[in-house]
């Protein structure tokens, strides 16, 4: 980022199903098949560029979400709803979360590098390890792979996919006609790769992506997760409830990512916020209050087992949590996010029902429920204070609470001179101020001319 | 399909590059950077759909095809480009080539269903098993995998995406929001398949796809390929150059498919066909030497040293293929192809130029070089006579090729009754009059409901 320019807040339209909140299907106007409905996509990804958004962004894990008995369990593979969504918008973003312990690097590069060219340069990929057991079992694992394991992995995955995007030299292809010579192989890589994980002989047969890479985006917080930020990520999803505690994470993952020789200012933080808006707070507490009322306890109790890796039956809903929980034992699954819901179970004394509550819309994100100068001070306060880059805009109910966010929190924001009033950049990287990462195997002019 | 309605005859465009001719893209038109240009599918896809083709057709594997010296070596990724297009048609079939070696069958699977849902059920899958060296070196693979080792892998492959797509049973989701009940878990399938290649608990975690299953196509002409072919094929792409060999597969295929316990009339038979179209004879000559004689020499040896598996020095442009060539040995590769090559060379005693000449527009297949009337009759032949029940149509240059077709040819088949005037369904399976498959975990509405 150029020193001279005034510092721009970032913010991404986090859209999922009928809303963020688990009851949001059931909502009067609720789309309780929005999952596979391309309308409704399409819909908010318009709603979303018109409002001049950096990106769009989609969660996934490809199992089954629970038993599909209290909420909606799938959704269309990501990458794929993305791709129809860039050809009813021109210019917005498009993070698609994508697993590197269940997919393999020389079709995912692929993949990634098309979508970056069908595009015009708007691909972003969040890159999950994949805690769950119910992903394991769909790909022939008895036991859901380790932290350090899946950390491994993904990083030999990162390093493959890099040499794959950067296998085909920006000067590779000639096209002379007249000579009837296509491309200089000398500049088309070859690159062997033998690692622990993975053997990739490349190139790819992709044209290097408009974006040199499509955007990496890292979503994991604990310690495995934040040193493969500190190497591979340029912009980081996370989950913090408290301002205090979004600012420790912000140091901590500037400093991690200057110690692994990096730039920090190309790191960009996005807490996830759940914003609950109304023109008074009483109003915001009323349209919260509606979604929670439409919450089935049953799902909530399933979910919080599921996270600390334990039975439903060990937890009763009108008690805190046992013991065994409150121990915080080691997991193999979401260590941030179980440590996260222990802290604020322990601080307001809450009992698993009143922990449901308070976790529901956002899943242990923060939840802002205020007018809407309540909403862009905090924003701003966090932004200016240096505890975030920008947000990752995560609406309980969709389109109504994106709407709401955008007609009533975005002009304060923009009066205030932090988020863009029309799109400058073409590329995702464009609109995150972002550089396009050097080609690896770049050979000098000179030399493969000659 | 209904034995009162007439016959139809079914085309696809198969669609590649500048063209399906190796030189395409050194024509003074040719577009030689097709491969990532967007606007150039958008335009081919809305051409072919204005003249009711039945679907888009797109080849590929998982490698640089060639060292990209003579030729473009790459392209989009096929499901990828085919969801961009679907975003910019309406009502033709869109049919990827997908490797069942490379990929694992939930993440396909998962794809699969998406475009089909993005499509509004017009996603097909032209399933191919990868022969090639350079596809197994990005995956890991020290050499690449026999015949009968990728079609054992290929056919439970199958076994499990079909019993991912049936994973939700039509009448899985309740949504009922007043209850909080979104979907009958009793209707969401978990299987928990064990086999010799995959271990898949399933749900698939996407809707069952408007067409029940996507449509399965079928691209492999070897003995192997053809009980796949049987078991499993709703619509076989297969390369012949006769009216003979053609009507000899023909019958064996639909023999095949019946001894498999299936109607042979749900297996479409989809001979590739390269037509070189002129107002006159001399014309289309003239268009079909413009092509031959911008090939380069040295890429088709190549070529055809691959599909022999065999260096490019045991070659000689000048002399007729050597004799361990044509004493036909077994191959780990496009073994039908290979001896489809050398019975032409036999049959018309070609030396390897003359036959690098004669299959450079079509890789082996079938080469139509004359008048729309011409082209039409030996259509009309094929189909009326039982060798075909379609054609894949593989224009040498695109548009131009496809336009000629379109505007010279389809108006002789529409003027005999034989292709349609407009499309009558939706999808791609009512395009080819073929039914959606019955679901395989279906459960009585009395025992469900109760």
């Amino acid at each position: 980022m150029s020193t001279t320019a005034p510092r721009r807040l970032h913010l991404n339209a986090f859209l999922m199903e009928a809303g963020h909140h688990e009851a949001s299907w059931r909502l009067p106007d609720g789309n309780a098949r929005a999952d596979f409905d391309l309308k409704h996509w399409i819909e908010l990804a318009r709603l979303a560029e018109s409002a001049k958004f950096d990106a769009l962004f989609l969660a996934d894990g490809p199992a089954l979400n629970g038993t599909g008995e209290f909420r909606p369990p799938g959704q269309l593979e990501p990458l794929t709803l993305l791709t129809a969504l860039s050809q009813a918008t021109s210019r917005i973003g498009l993070i698609a979360t994508v697993s590197s312990t269940y997919n393999d690097p020389y079709n995912l590069a692929r993949r990634l590098a098309s979508v970056d060219h069908v595009s015009g340069g708007r691909a972003g990929w969040n890159i999950v390890t994949s805690a769950g057991a119910a992903e394991a079992a769909n790909f022939g694992l008895a036991d859901r792979p380790g932290h350090a394991q899946r950390y491994a992995r993904a990083d030999e995955f990162l390093q493959v996919t890099k040499a794959l995007w950067d296998s085909w030299e920006s000067e590779a292809v000639v096209a002379d006609k007249a000579a009837g010579r296509y491309a200089d192989p000398a500049r088309l890589h070859r690159f062997d790769h033998r690692g622990r994980h993975f053997t990739v002989a490349g190139p790819l047969n992709v044209e290097r992506p408009p974006q040199g890479h499509p955007l990496l985006v890292q979503a994991g917080s604990s310690e495995d997760g934040k040193d493969f930020a500190a190497r591979h990520a340029e912009a980081i999803f996370t989950a913090h409830r408290t301002y205090e505690r979004a600012a420790d994470f912000y140091r901590d993952i500037k400093a991690r990512t200057a110690a692994a020789g990096r730039d920090p200012d190309n790191v960009i933080v996005l807490p996830g916020i759940v914003p609950y808006l109304g023109s008074t707070e009483a109003e915001a507490r009323a349209i919260a209050t509606e979604l929670d009322e439409l919450r089935v306890p049953e799902y909530g109790l399933r979910q919080v087992a599921a996270i600390f890796e334990t039975d439903p039956s060990a937890l009763e809903l009108d008690r805190p949590l046992p013991d065994f929980i409150l121990a915080r034992p080691k997991l193999e699954g979401s260590q941030s996010r179980a440590d996260l819901f222990v802290e604020l179970a322990v601080r307001e004394q809450l009992t698993v029902r009143q922990l449901i509550s308070r976790i529901g819309g956002g899943r242990g994100h923060f939840e802002l429920v205020g007018t809407p100068d309540q909403v862009a001070d905090t924003i701003t306060a966090w932004f200016e204070g240096g505890a975030a880059d920008g947000f990752n805009i995560m609406a309980p109910a969709l389109p109504s609470g994106l709407e709401a966010f955008i007609e009533h929190v975005l002009p304060i924001l923009r009066g205030k001179g932090l988020f863009r009033e029309e799109y400058e950049g073409a590329t995702l990287r464009e609109h995150y101020g972002l550089p396009v990462p050097a080609n690896q195997f770049h050979s000098s002019t000179a030399a493969a001319i000659a």
